[in-house]
């Protein structure tokens, strides 16, 4: 294992962290009645985004090879549907848990991968086809999923007051 | 050089190029009358945020080592001054060009560093300082970028019509 090696899995650690701590932040600073608004006019609420992040990151477990989604069932109600085509949605107090518990979970998965762990394969990638396209590994899931949440984060700001 | 570094280094390479193009699209998708709304109510402007990621990419040029800004009249106008605080800002055809011209003059670079150059400093950090803050290189200012840009495209992208 090259240092160099090292200090690249640190870099996007690091910035998935700074991207997810934000948010974070964000989140516990807006109100259950701001998280039931729209981010703009006929756009996503707030609640719909929580649960997006939330299933996104939980499904990151399994893709990175950690362990199974800690909340399964959010998927078909935050990825697979769009926003309000679903009536009954967890309450805002059951996501709100649920986005912490798979942060920290997820959180200490990633603190604990050794460095040349990284650059194995994730799971969608046979272990076949991995030595054709290397840079399918686990360490680019990561860097996607951190720009998907500054993405998110960009649209839940507008929430907050100004 | 080992072959993992030009590996990581085509990683962050490639997610900047993800979010770069899927920006360009999203801007030529875009009528003047949309950039010239709001995100949101009382919030930025498309037409502040096309003038800030092209400031914000712009002044990667030095930042990276490469070359001057192209633009950096942008600078005061659009990451200085909040939207709507200057009231003679350059013409949307005017943006449109400069955004064109400074993602391409920028990609030029990129795709011309010999990858072992991206570990070396940016220009923020001192040859002194560098070796104990090895993190501080040209690399993780295009990762940092990169989230910079998903941010603010997760907000433009929502003057788009359904």
């Amino acid at each position: 294992m090259e240092p160099q090696n090292e200090l690249f899995v640190k870099m996007v650690i690091d910035a998935w962290n700074k991207e997810l701590s934000a948010t974070n932040k964000l989140l516990e600073k807006l109100s259950d009645e701001q998280l039931m608004s729209e981010v703009a006019p006929s756009r996503n609420r707030g609640i719909y985004l929580l649960g997006h992040l939330t299933a996104v990151n939980d499904e990151m477990m399994p893709l990175l090879r950690f362990q199974a989604a800690l909340h399964p069932k959010l998927t078909p109600l935050f990825i697979d549907a769009a926003d309000r085509a679903i009536a009954e949605l967890p309450s805002l107090q059951e996501l709100r848990e649920q986005w912490r518990s798979v942060s920290g979970t997820l959180m200490q998965h990633i603190t604990r991968l050794p460095a040349e762990e990284w650059f194995t394969r994730h799971a969608n990638i046979s272990e076949a086809d991995f030595p054709k396209e290397p840079h399918r590994n686990r360490l680019n899931v990561l860097l996607s999923r951190t720009s998907h949440l500054a993405y998110h984060r960009g649209q839940i700001v507008l929430l907050a007051s100004k």
